[in-house]
């Protein structure tokens, strides 16, 4: 469940949400936008955890592969609900990870 | 709950963790931790969710608040035990958020 991520740099999108009430469609065009996700270019890997906030940190090559996958037509129609019906607020930011290290006990 | 971060750049810790069983002082610690960065020098904010994975997002304005964090006296003895008894596998990835956007419903 912990994404592995080749050696960095690479890049993580960190999106940050708060959601509505009611699921709204929401739960299903998620997992399919995971799956999807998944068959991109360029993508290396996802994090996702919600308790009240949701955070899902997905992991991408480059800018490249960022920018196609939000252009993705399904993606684009995900967005759309998002912001209409699932979200009341949200945040992404775009990072370049330029460190990482970790621990396996 | 979404952090109100500067304009980008800035900085993001991002730490993903799988917790052992039971408590064993965890939570307060944690809390405590999250108490003692935001007196930080260079902290811009936090987010934290968990669902079996556990994703804690902090934000910081460079590399020097980074590190001064790591080497906080308290938050290395919280480290010490994190390895020895809180997480069974975690990682973290410092990034630069070169850009972000959000909305508000």
């Amino acid at each position: 469940m912990i994404a592995k991520t080749p050696k960095a740099p690479y890049y993580a999108v960190i999106f940050t949400s708060l959601r509505t009430d009611g699921d709204d469609g929401y739960a299903a065009v998620s997992d399919k936008m995971e799956e999807i996700a998944k068959l991109q270019p360029g993508y290396l890997g996802i994090e996702s955890a919600r308790s009240g906030l949701g955070i899902t940190v997905s992991y991408w090559d480059g800018l490249e592969a960022i920018r196609n996958w939000k252009m993705n037509v399904d993606h684009q129609l995900a967005q759309k609900y998002g912001r209409e019906k699932w979200y009341s607020q949200f945040k992404i930011r775009i990072a370049k990870v330029e460190r990482d290290y970790g621990f396996e006990g």
